[in-house]
């Protein structure tokens, strides 16, 4: 009985006509954090995301995973604008098959993330679920002048990964590292013109980039790290879940980040003027890419 | 197969075992928002609620007011600790029977009151589910000595609720309003000692307050208004979903908010020394009351 055939994005742009928001949102809906004003010289970044049974994980993975993965992705978005999280309320719906000590393994994972990124788990709300639901909304900070958005990408800016890419399949989405560090060395060293976490997928992210910038790019298969669990290039482009941040810079800035001992961020393209997304594959041909990836509705 | 025979308090006493908040945090779990400084004059307050289907309502209520109802708890929650709510998230699990025109409904219900509030909706997260999931994360603001929070009860305080209980079960709870006027018209008019909102049962969250304030009631039953749905004085004590505000303060204070023509407050009890919850019957005998109340877990 399937009524919709809406994407998860259809579904947001309709959302985003009905919205309007006042003088103290520098930026709402349609980045990984919502952007508000916060003081002289700090916006304080709000984003919220929901795992679920039998979508994000099923009833067999470790729930220790979970819990932690239900935090891994609020801290990945907050680190995709350049900030620190600092304070988290969680949501549970927890099912009858549930036992205090699967509980306690979710609770674990979730709460040893938290005292590793020196986040406040503030409060949260617990109710009765048929399948296991766990809803994150989190809450950031960012100086003005550090804070990176998807729009801003520039005419030759370079594009760079975090880390390699392609193997969420084989459970790295479960056991990723969100890139606070990455993020803010970045923020701290160089001027980034555009950032935005991998989690639809190397296309379809680096799609929201190009859209909210006005540009297109150029990939070269060669420079496109693959991790050791992937199972090719297509992996990398489309699968989603790696994530690692994606991000552009000027040749200038670039030159500022790319021989850090600490960090090993990898070129993987060129924003162009021109509007598309193109690869260049290792026998030189260049073939255009659809801005597909990982829808998390269908 | 049911594993859990523990309720919603003792996993959240458990779960506050494990949590530790630094300075930013003022007042963590255990409120009905956390307290998170802001800036010299105002604290933030940060709150989550979570709507199923199946628990919350059924497949047949009309989506308008499920929507409307997820955004009506959490400001719910900012009303009592006598704050402006400001910036929602949004996070839905649809199901595949939901068309887009009941998708729509759900929205127009929750946004229609949000611009009643004027609160910005700044992002969301959606994803796939069985049951129809809504999971809304509020921010708001309240000046420092403004705030109201469980805790504070003193001695000979009245104790008053803002309107008539007991109607929830005849669809009261799907319709309510949030109390966020006269909450403000009570902390800018007197001094509040304590404040909650009746979403567990009167019986329940005044059992909050006394317990946070370490001390007694004694309720009067002539006095506890009865809303017209209501089926008796049970209702009232015990049914869940009032949302109502109910606040104890001196009765010197009483005294400046008691003959508000704006608003009808009604006195139904006072704080005791003597700690437990004694009820004044009719018939003028006493009664213990248990502190019961729904449990939104089990």
């Amino acid at each position: 009985m399937r009524k919709n055939n809406f994407s998860e994005f259809d579904l947001i742009r309709r959302f985003r006509k009905q919205i309007s928001t006042d003088a103290s949102v520098f930026k709402g809906s349609g980045d990984d954090c919502a952007v508000l004003r916060f003081d002289k010289k700090h916006y304080q970044l709000f984003t919220c995301d929901m795992l679920v049974e039998g979508v994000d994980f099923t009833k067999r993975t470790d729930l220790r995973l979970v819990g932690r993965k239900a935090l891994a992705v609020s801290i990945s978005d907050i680190a995709s604008c350049a900030g620190l999280p600092r304070h988290a309320v969680v949501s549970l719906g927890l099912p009858r098959w549930i036992s205090l000590k699967q509980v306690d393994r979710l609770s674990g994972g979730l709460f040893s993330l938290a005292k590793e990124h020196a986040i406040n788990i503030v409060g949260g709300d617990i109710s009765r679920s048929d399948k296991l639901v766990i809803d994150v909304s989190m809450l950031g900070i960012v100086e003005k002048n550090k804070l990176c958005l998807r729009e801003g990408a520039k005419d030759n800016d370079f594009i760079f990964v975090t880390g390699p890419l392609g193997g969420s399949i084989r459970g790295k989405h479960l056991k990723f590292t969100p890139r606070v560090k990455e993020a803010r060395f970045l923020a701290a060293h160089a001027k980034i013109n555009s950032m935005i976490d991998i989690s639809d997928g190397l296309t379809q992210d680096l799609g929201h980039i190009l859209k909210a910038s006005a540009k297109g790019a150029l990939l070269y298969e060669e420079c496109i790290p693959l991790s050791k669990e992937s199972r090719g290039i297509s992996d990398a482009l489309y699968a989603g879940e790696d994530f690692e941040l994606l991000f552009t810079l000027s040749p200038f800035e670039a030159m500022k980040i790319i021989h850090s001992k600490e960090f090993h961020f990898r070129q993987i393209g060129q924003i162009t003027k021109k509007k598309g997304l193109k690869l260049v594959k290792k026998n030189s041909r260049i073939v255009s890419l659809k801005a597909g990836g990982y829808d998390h509705f269908r």
